[in-house]
């Protein structure tokens, strides 16, 4: 009746279904630290004695240093990682054990815990998109003056620089960081307290739970509190716009990998090589990246879905609430750390990048531009002109700099030999100076910025 | 530089990333198959001796049996299930192993392994789909004319059986199987001895593996064959509309069993109880099954974003084909098993489905329906005649069969006493024996249909 | 060989799969801005003449004034808004139209003028999410002290306040208003002067052109602020929040409008009714709301696949990012409004809330309490107590205040009769006085809170 | 309070949110089939009388001539297509319009309508998916032996042909169109006199108007044919994994068009130029078409949201089902008619091809191969014998095929002078002959099949 594996009847598909032990146990940290914070309360108000808080957290430390030690037993019959550790504590003290649940719930239980996790979580990865950016950043300064064709539908389009085209990927990470801390912040709020999903009549002290836990103050609606998870979807809706930055970074190594391009040679340590191709190196290290981005949009959509038109208070969709929160962080995680390789340890191969970006007319808006600036013809008409001068030059198969003054002037007469300075690729980057343009100068002032940001931000 | 976790650099983080062994060893029943077929196939074209081949084969069998005893061993270094094996072998049997992976690669290799798991899993979940059609069915017939208030927008609108409910779930499923169908015919191709991406010069023969593995042909594209995971996509689209049509029913399981509602009694073992609240059942295995459904939403979304615009042939993002293809499967398992378990053996409390019918005026459609049909008044001017007799039994504060014919006539002479038989929930509910209406034999009917071909369906 | 609706070949498809203006031009507010601050920085930086500058400026405004009487012409063959407005400009001034071009491309000026669109729309959205608070705190007072049945599992738990629960929502309005201002905050850069990729060598002043258009600061890189698409998947990120919020109340509604529940008298203008069931008021508006936010979610995810995987710099599947944000913002315009009609406008049964918070002995956990606290019981042991309480007033066929004292004390003779006040839902609500419970008087403290909240931020 | 735009109050809002006409207004002609359907029938079982049924009839016939000269009427206050169409009837033949609706409601008529819609469109669908077959096959013919480099990972790993590359999208083609099949073969059941949701009492013949309206047989319960919409889903799956088809082909014309791979010219009617750069042709079509493809899965996920948790039967969210199945067939059939023009117009550069198939060692496996067929030496040890061929040649800066005989033998004696003959990039694709392999002569193998197969599909 119950397919094959559920031999045993409903009772055992309960069991499985229910079980939330195999993923929340990594919640083993946040759930013993909240629950010290929540007896250290208890005892401050009275509610416990001191003797039996005492016990209380001596317990808990020691099946804190139990699971580090052996990790958390894996016991299906008591589902999660609060009965695990009540069980545990219980064996430990005694009944006295049972004072620990007074004024709270797993409702409220559970949802400190996990927001500790994704605020801990934050953290960990600000730290690790930090070195991403510091990576970035000195690449883009070794780079700064390295140019390379700058596309626009995967055309060639003007020249910029690589460093300039590092500090571009420097940007998104910055506003990633930044969203990250606002989400944090938005989470900081502590729900221990809230109690089943009305509060209690305890007299509990939930400022003093909250900042022990280092929470900003406590949540201000118990139904809200219990049934929240904002910060899980604040979460996986900035570890997904993440993901797809690294999956455009990722998606330009593959390109600039490939034969045809032939723009980077990556680090031996984050591509896997070919023992009869050894000029082949696949870029499977970005090519994980750009799909795990796949799925950490997948995370974002399974926690949209679940929460979707449930109604208040706490239902038990929300245990699943937890599975992609993991998946996202961990995929995310690696991802940093692949893409902070592949920065700062692929070589760039400057002369094919000069060579492509020498190709196409990269400089033609500069020849427009020129005629705008010292000719003063309104830019649509100049746009024109030089279309004619691009046309000659394909037709005779140069490039528009070795086209001759006399072609030029056929073309449009206010044209003049000073025109030459600005159709090399060097002259069309370096003049490209305003505020965030891809001149070598530009690009260090903005390689200053940030170094100074990051350093501001280190210190912080 | 790496952030915490990849103190190690570079090579670290690679091994991580690209060990698929993990989540891939599942496979390792498909990968011995589908090496055993390969291996037949080059002995019968004479590729390996038969010694050779016969050696491959025993050793094959012997790695089966060390993994069916002690799982498979998650070497990362040999990053997946084709690696750990090949690997095995030659420990097993020495360079002659080596012959094994004559004219295929690991992209014909993964795709031919994955392929089979997927259509394995197709038919494990078939069986449970039947399971619970047969469950759906039996219930549906002991309530045949069992009457509970049908509902659209939530509101009381006519009367309803509780077995018509049912068979409305059993087509769903009658539609999710037949998608399964589909989908297991159009993947059953066999993908082996593409090659790498091109095909190969040895002389094999593709039509002998196809058969040995249960495909019904080889793939007739070697770029496709190694690139393709429609399979994968056509099994998560599938999954997806079972989750949301079970995350239905687990929604009016929800609701049912609400205080307010009160429909039904929910078998003790697919619930929690509550010691302090005995009457107080939590319909944990509803609300999971419902939240699963976005888990599983989550999972068909991973893998479209990651397919999404990837150039022939393989390439490594594939990868992340499997991870959601397996929570998925699993998950969907869970979710029939326990459905098929509320359907069985809930408690339906008949007296509130009735009394709950008997509100709401749900037969003034009936009334209408009787003016056309007795009084052969347009549809439209008997809807207006219906509206002003419920409000006057509204104002009466009584059921509209409690009105006297003197009150309808009042309303519109060309009612008569005969009305009556048409106002009573019973009446209505008799009344609709349009093909697929609720009239209990029109259920009865159709559940003999749903025997029959359940029957047929399983001596296929 | 184009499909039927394609009979002129390629061209007619380009055409019509070219064209943005069916869509973009709702921007036409934000690109004649955009073309003003742009033209009059180019002014003060001598690039273009004042009288030339001026004709420009009078040209936009003529068409300004033209496009708010007649709307934009929709022109295919101009593609866009912007060639649209250029085209007309050279029609009212001639070719010193051409000038306003100068320093600026397609690629910075629509991301320009999108941005200031997502930013107006996201203070326009601010605005009725307010007015939404607005109306959930004032029924909140309101009902500060109508007792309802709080749910867990959608059974009945332990009582609260209609005016808790409605404060619960108004915690959610206030973390999605958050989560738009951050966004705000982060997109409030000006991308113009980027250029197509590369910025430009005209002397242009960024600064200015920023703050003319009410941006903090110019963007820093512009191969990033022509291919970021941040600002449009934060604005989606953030009505797909706030839209799963207004799903769980929609959801409730529908709910508590359905005759089981029979909490709501939903407001007739946002209900259909039917002209046979005059107690049958569907509850169309909710139904909507909560299917948008289907929709909301689907516009994220279509414009994270959209930007995945998409290398630098602008590419032409950027185009697919506005109809995904026009769509979600119009749906959540209305979703909000519709909610904010719901919740003003209905009328709530108290009588039937309160009837339904009696049944299910909502209040045991009131009894555990009392044990804990009077008597000094460890939380889990009271817990099992109330529990043969529960089961014995069950039995019987009575509420948990109804059983005697000889009764209570049989199961434990710790209880004594000070424990009936505890046992009242009244009682039972009274007490949850911690932050953010239950209790009346948090409720009106908590609506006080927000009253000043909602007033500073209205000042700001 | 109702935010700007809703000044009018909660009656103008909910008139916003509830019609559907705007939308579903392009179901017009389904509706009046189906309506002249019913009465057909109704008139056929003596329901109606004949001269009414003939009133009606004509009516129809009158207002599908109105509709289709001046489109419908947007008249909000009738909310949708069918009570637009039915008051129109109304005014053109009196209260005996009224007859029409009898035996019916707008849950089936509305079931039934847009099921009819979405059938018609998978035709539609179907003849420009054959048309962008015959496209490629054409294509692959001609290039059946145009060399170009095969990529795993985007490397160069083993030549291939154009026109093997053409027939795998051949094959991805013909999987979408027996995916469609499949939907279309499943959907065919006529849900029309289900009525409310209950099915009827009058004696209709459902039979009949299942014939009348090409479908294979009624719908077998009335719950579920009106809150079913799995035909909707069906089709958004289907029309998702084409588009994620579409979206991999326009990758590679995106790349091959790029300056760096340079593989095609892409055909005038379906870029874009620019005027100032003339080789600069944009792939706008593909991009578009890639672009597509995300806007395409988020109208799956939105209908996938929409439906989650819907207990039966109809809900007012199912109204939101169309929008999305609207704008994914719409972006559909555009993408599908560009990428055939995409493929039939494009020039193919062979030079540039053969190039870049000559570079990176392609024929590498190749020698393996041939060590394993005529040295029988085992695949894994050939594989390491060809990695020193292939370094050597790196070494000395030449193709494979340019070491001498000396060289190879001092790598290993078992190589002979036959070697040569299997290290061309011809000989290596000709010598891929297994089946489905890239050797021209299988590529035009599949192609007669392929043409076969077409050509019967037509004529059925």
């Amino acid at each position: 009746m119950w397919g094959g594996r559920f031999a045993a009847g409903p009772s055992a598909i309960m069991r499985e279904i229910n079980a939330s032990i195999p993923f929340d146990k990594v919640l083993w940290r946040q759930d013993i630290a909240a629950s010290k914070a929540h007896v250290g309360m208890l005892e401050a108000q009275g509610i416990v004695l001191a003797r039996d808080a005492r016990a209380i957290a001596d317990g808990l430390d020691t099946i804190a240093a139990e699971y580090a030690t052996n990790g958390v037993p894996e016991n299906w019959d008591l589902e999660d990682i609060h009965m695990v550790t009540e069980d545990r504590l219980t064996q430990l003290i005694g009944p006295v054990a049972g004072r620990l649940h007074t004024a709270r719930s797993r409702n409220d239980q559970v949802a400190t815990d996990f927001r500790l996790w994704v605020r801990d979580t934050i953290d960990s990865i600000d730290l690790s998109l930090a070195a991403l950016q510091e990576a970035l950043v000195e690449r883009a300064e070794e780079h700064a003056a390295t140019i390379m064709p700058g596309f626009t539908h995967l055309q060639t389009a003007q020249p910029v620089t690589l460093g300039h085209h590092f500090m571009a990927y420097h940007e998104m990470i910055r506003r990633d960081r930044s969203r990250f801390a606002d989400a944090r912040a938005r989470m900081n709020e502590c729900p221990l307290g809230s109690a089943a999903l009305a509060g209690t009549g305890f007299p509990i002290d939930r400022d003093r739970t909250a900042a022990a836990l280092g929470f900003d103050r406590p949540t201000d609606n118990s139904l809200d509190a219990v049934s929240d998870r904002d910060f899980a979807l604040d979460f996986l809706s900035c570890a997904t716009q993440c993901a797809l930055h690294l999956s455009r970074l990722a998606e330009e190594f593959v390109l600039w990998a490939s034969q045809p391009f032939g723009f980077v040679t990556l680090p031996d340590a984050l591509s896997t090589g070919s023992s009869i191709m050894p000029q082949k190196k696949n870029p499977d290290a970005a090519e994980l990246v750009r799909g795990h981005s796949g799925r950490i949009v997948g995370c974002l959509t399974a926690l949209m879905v679940t929460m979707k038109g449930l109604p208040l208070a706490y239902s038990k969709d929300m245990q699943d609430d937890k599975p992609p929160v993991f998946e996202a962080a961990s995929l995310l995680a690696l991802s940093v750390a692949a893409m902070t390789g592949m920065v700062a340890q692929s070589s760039f191969r400057a002369s094919r990048m000069r060579e492509a970006a020498e190709a196409g007319y990269a400089t033609a808006t500069d020849l427009a531009d020129w005629l705008v600036r010292e000719a003063g013809i309104p830019f649509r008409e100049a746009h024109h002109i030089t279309g004619a001068a691009v046309r000659l030059a394909e037709e005779r198969g140069v490039a528009l700099d070795q086209l001759t003054i006399e072609d030029l002037t056929d073309i449009d007469p206010r044209i003049d030999s000073r025109v030459y300075q600005a159709l090399s690729i060097d002259a069309s980057v370096a003049a490209r100076t305003s505020h965030g343009g891809t001149a070598p100068d530009q690009v260090r002032a903005r390689v200053r910025d940030a170094r100074k940001a990051l350093r501001l931000e280190e210190s912080r």
